[in-house]
């Protein structure tokens, strides 16, 4: 992008919001994104994001676009806002996530919007695809996880795919955005063949299409069987970690109590080793304390950890008094 | 954990909700969240987010836990549930992401809990610390990005450590939850040393403390001087991938829209050998064909394009019709 149209002198008052819908249900709208609608003049979104919230647009300038349109959105909505006009852009989901954040700051530093210039923006945070597609199969995001988007429209292959190997090869959970379209058939194969590199076949999916939305659909499959699910444009896949499984219809990763604590007749207690509190015995201090005990070398020791090697060599080469955190202070959170 | 506590016959109408709070202040609250508190006997929570809704609660039953006591969180609700009462287990953000979801289906089905067993249960889905804070500073999720939680009290280092490492080398944008407390020092110190074996020491980095609530702190800096910043238990720090700006006082990650289009003087044209609606030129499809028509081997291919040699190799292999998508279909989002 280049050679930005010069910013006119804006209307007082002009103001865009960019606002996440959640998953579209008004049950799932926040009270700030039910009162940016309120506000706004004019509401701009892809028809589909239109039609979630039209019972709440009496009144208001509608202007419904298709998909491919984000850019012309955030054009449109940054000459309304020069107008003086409150503009509401609506977005399923969270704004900020793959959603009309990004293009409409693209647009509007491309137009020379600064932001004294008269024209305010606010972005409405909603609970993303992640959030609501986790919510509806159980507990999928207890442990470190990532949002890849299969849709090669505007990101190169090698990009994407060099993405997917490293996630599955350090065992995130994965929510896979975008997965497949009409035309878009072999992205979703060729996601399966990376992760089958490092993650068994059994490891657990859940395919969740249109979630909290009447068409609503949630099937449970494996990696092995991921490609042959049924999977469009308005689902959304997990793929589990190592530890994550399926229980009674629920995917659940486990967070790492057991890691640390036994539960037996509804009472917790500390294994062996472990302090509630404090960080595991593998834990960062821990783990350093046995490498340089050890006696075994940074290439042996970057094998059996799978980390660089350099990386070891550089713990193994500082001192040992580096390794020691603050001395004293109160136990913090679980997780 | 193993030993379960018999399942005693729960008395009818026993649910329990897990409710995401999004940020705390009501505004981001959504209806449902509301309802849910709302409609519950008992509210158990960590005492900071008890407060957080501390005006809600009137005429309950409310149980202050402290942040080591998850499992008695769950324990607890369950007990209350198994009396035929209605409990909401709050939680800041969302409470599937590192949230009380994941210890609740740990500890219900340790219990022998089914779904069909007389408690019912409910997640309702709210805006995690990443949707937040990424409100906050501008548009850093508009493309792929990945939650490391820094706690090693319940995961070890070596795991964490390789995470950091696989998504520092495929340059995913980065949310670190749980980044430093009094006694946990030194894992940003690594975390930002493992980044920077791959990313530059410019790349943008945020600071954002107690988002949407009174003592809100959003602090811009590098890679280079993460480990300085003032980083607690009530923070998130948001790296950014080689592509992300901060500009006027916003963190701004390209969707890549300047990959396929040109835009000046608020109109958007279509770079030459790209099409609207279509994958990129770059794009599975058109990569494909590409590798295989530069006659180049696995191996300089895999160096070049940083993807495993394996791979590459069963790329080559496949007949070449393979790589045909369906034919005909509408264009799709750009995202």
């Amino acid at each position: 992008m280049n050679a930005p149209d010069p910013l006119r002198p804006a209307a007082s008052g002009g103001k865009i919001m960019l606002v996440g819908l959640g998953p579209g249900a008004h049950a799932h709208l926040t009270a700030r994104a039910r009162a940016a609608i309120a506000e706004a003049d004019t509401v701009i979104g892809y028809v589909t994001y239109i039609r979630l919230v039209a019972d709440l647009l009496e009144g208001k300038e509608v202007i419904r676009k298709s998909m491919t349109e984000e850019l012309d959105r955030a054009i449109e909505a940054l000459e309304r806002a020069r107008q003086g006009r409150k503009v509401a852009l609506v977005s399923s989901g969270d704004a900020g996530v793959y959603g009309m954040a990004g293009p409409t700051f693209e647009v509007l530093f491309q137009a020379g919007w600064t932001p004294d210039s008269g024209i305010e923006v606010e972005i409405v945070p909603g609970a993303s695809a992640l959030n609501t597609c986790a919510a509806l199969v159980g507990a999928p995001l207890t442990h470190d996880f990532c949002a890849i988007s299969l849709s090669d429209l505007l990101t190169p292959w090698p990009t994407i795919a060099r993405r997917l190997d490293a996630v599955a090869y350090a065992d995130f959970v994965v929510a896979l955005y975008n997965p497949k379209s009409g035309r878009r058939t072999r992205q979703i194969v060729e996601a399966q063949r990376l992760f089958l590199r490092h993650r068994r076949p059994d490891t657990p999916v859940a395919i969740v299409k249109s979630a909290y939305r009447p068409k609503q659909r949630i099937e449970f499959t494996t990696l092995a069987r991921m490609a042959e699910a049924d999977i469009g444009m308005l689902t959304t896949v997990l793929i589990g970690n190592s530890n994550t499984f399926v229980r009674d219809g629920l995917m659940v990763t486990p967070r790492g109590y057991s890691n640390k604590y036994e539960v037996a007749a509804g009472e917790r207690a500390t294994r062996d080793g472990e302090r509630a509190g404090r960080s595991l015995s593998t834990g960062l201090e821990g783990w350093l304390q046995a490498i340089r005990a050890s006696g075994v070398d940074a290439a042996q020791l970057a094998a059996e950890y799978r980390l660089p090697q350099d990386y070891i060599a550089t713990l193994l080469a500082e001192p040992a008094d580096e390794a020691t955190g603050a001395a004293e202070a109160p136990p913090e959170a679980a997780v």
